[in-house]
């Protein structure tokens, strides 16, 4: 059963990097996106508005988390996701899959599916492919992800190969399990870094002709450079006309890298976590806002960021909440990251629409691989 | 030295029930008021934008948290406090008196002032009447309070009187400190519980021609019944033509006591330690937000709060926040309190305009001091 969504419609691309439009039923995601993390209902310290305010379009939840808190029967009674959030924009849920896992000694998995404990309480519960599918659908979220196994690195090629047939399988379970056409069914590749096991994830996938795809099982131990090989090895192996979303990833240089490799949905915690860690996210590298070198900078964050942050407050002011351990500070600073990733992914799009990919991506990364300044820079000038 | 301003305008009165305007250098303050707290120039969790929401028209900060953090230096070559916290609206310092004192072991009073050790460090440091308003004038404050000597109590007679000999001449040497007319300097009328001595410290003070007076030394371990009778007593000591604050004070009911004894101004911390600690306040009695009777409740915190988180969240939902300990739950609480709070304080200038006083007082105690409740119940029609 394959409603009219999602179409993802391809705009321009530019080398292997991509510039899309990608249809969801609480509309449109311009692509390449970033999706802010809202683990639990709630992208932390942050309103709907404040996420609009940026034009975030998706926001990703996690079936983990809400399955065991509020629960379905709660967020069924009261009106599904959006509404329990107050967020009427799109909604992707993770399948669980990768907390499950993360959980290593309190769950068991099985052919049926995998058992695990409640990290709050320690109740026993069970995911399987179809009753994840089922939660996903009755909160009415846009995108659904597969139930998958997901393997901390490095492992054992038994293990890899063991995981890659499970998550098969188990797709082709929540492919079946599907029953409403506004919640789209997206697979994950697995597979670490073996290439064969990728590939052999990502042709088993590609035959249940679902609406999107998702590079999993990367940024859990291995490092920097393997991560980007073996994403932009998978991204090559996924249909071209479909979306493909990297999971878990990343930083500034990270999401530069995976966009080059034809990558277009990215979410992390890192810019909501260092936000809240006082670590400010710039173009030109992270800083400690806590340091005294900024008591009395009167700049903003960062100097080429237009954000209702940046053109509000100083780094003295923030370097001030953090010191003093005011809730505002976690705030702001969380909002500005944020901001900042949004602010790149539209940076992002419009280098790959007027084909300047390639000259845009150098810049950046250069910029955001230098040792992190206090010094005034001027940014890459984005109208040349 | 007295300037232009601050004026008082008292613009109707309905029994000892005051409706006045305020002129401060940072535009008029409509009275009565209840000022936001931020105590270390940040109300807790929310921004300018959000208080200026609610229409606040001025904020509370301290002199004892900002003489030590961020410190004068800091403040001045920022700008002064107003651009350091980027709230362009009037902010009014308290003198550090109530601080100090509450240090108890950590402080030496003298005729001079009062010595003190940082609660942060430990580091040794001297208020006197002298460099408390010179501190308030470098932030550019537009209302400096004079330091003052608050007892706790119960206390013996002695140390009442003393209390109030010190803080009238140190009163005296504020006002003789003065340089800057866009500051305004307000006394502090001490006494405990104590008539004659809060006589002595109104006349002591009203001698001096300050632009306006508060009423310490009170919601310091009394009763409520004692603390509203020595505030009523008190604001009739005072000169009618100039404002009259009540400082640390208080809860619904009490502002609608206060005010009934003829008091402009209020600051207190309550609603917003109640926000962060998941305390609703509504006109209906106080909710603790995490009870589970809340869990699937999809009514706002106050059906009759128009504040921008009644109108797009439920019950339900900040609960959960609450539950699952995410940032965004303090944030709206203490966004609602505070827009409740306004909201009560508009009401109470109305029906003192229109001469409803009594009536609207009387329904609103008997609604606040009613059972918390769970139950849908209309408001007090405010156009009757």
């Amino acid at each position: 059963m394959t409603g009219p969504l999602p179409s993802f419609r391809l705009r321009a691309s530019d080398g292997a990097a991509r510039r899309g439009t990608l249809a969801l039923a609480h509309g449109d995601v311009e692509t390449p996106a970033f999706m802010p993390v809202g683990t639990a209902a709630s992208v932390k310290a942050l309103t709907p508005d404040d996420l609009r305010s940026f034009d975030t379009r998706i926001v990703l939840a996690n079936v983990y988390h809400l399955w065991l808190r509020p629960g379905r029967e709660t967020l069924e009674a009261l009106g599904g996701l959006h509404a329990f959030m107050s967020w009427h924009r799109n909604v992707l849920t993770d399948s669980g899959g990768f907390q499950v896992f993360s959980l290593e000694s309190r769950r068991l998995v099985s052919e049926e599916g995998v058992r695990f404990r409640s990290h709050l309480d320690g109740s026993e519960h069970e995911f399987t492919p179809e009753n994840v599918v089922a939660f996903q659908e009755a909160l009415g979220v846009d995108v659904a992800m597969a139930l998958d196994v997901c393997v901390k690195l490095p492992a054992a090629q038994e293990v890899i190969d063991e995981s890659v047939r499970l998550t098969s399988a188990w797709a082709r379970r929540c492919a079946h399990a599907r029953r409403h056409s506004l919640t789209q069914l997206f697979g994950i590749v697995q597979g670490g870094l073996d290439e064969r096991a990728r590939e052999r994830s990502a042709r088993e996938l590609v035959a249940l002709d679902l609406p999107g795809y998702a590079i999993g099982g990367l940024s859990v131990g291995e490092s920097r450079d393997d991560l980007h090989r073996a994403a932009r090895f998978t991204a090559a192996l996924l249909p071209g006309e479909k979306p493909r979303y990297l999971m878990g990833v990343g930083t500034v240089s990270d999401l530069l890298r995976a966009v080059d490799g034809g990558v277009d949905l990215f979410d992390c915690v890192y810019p909501t976590r260092c936000g809240r860690n006082g670590r400010a996210l710039t173009f030109d590298g992270n800083v400690n806002i806590r340091n005294a070198v900024f008591a009395r900078d009167r700049r903003p964050l960062d100097e080429t960021c237009g954000c209702a942050v940046c053109t509000t407050y100083t780094r003295a002011y923030i370097s001030h909440l953090f010191r003093a351990d005011e809730m505002l500070g976690p705030r702001l600073l969380s909002y500005h990251n944020l901001a900042l990733f949004a602010n790149l992914m539209a940076e992002i799009r419009e280098a790959i629409e007027t084909r300047r990919w390639d000259e845009y991506r150098d810049a950046m990364l250069h910029r955001s691989l230098a040792p992190p300044s206090t010094e005034s820079s001027s940014r890459y000038p984005s109208g040349s």
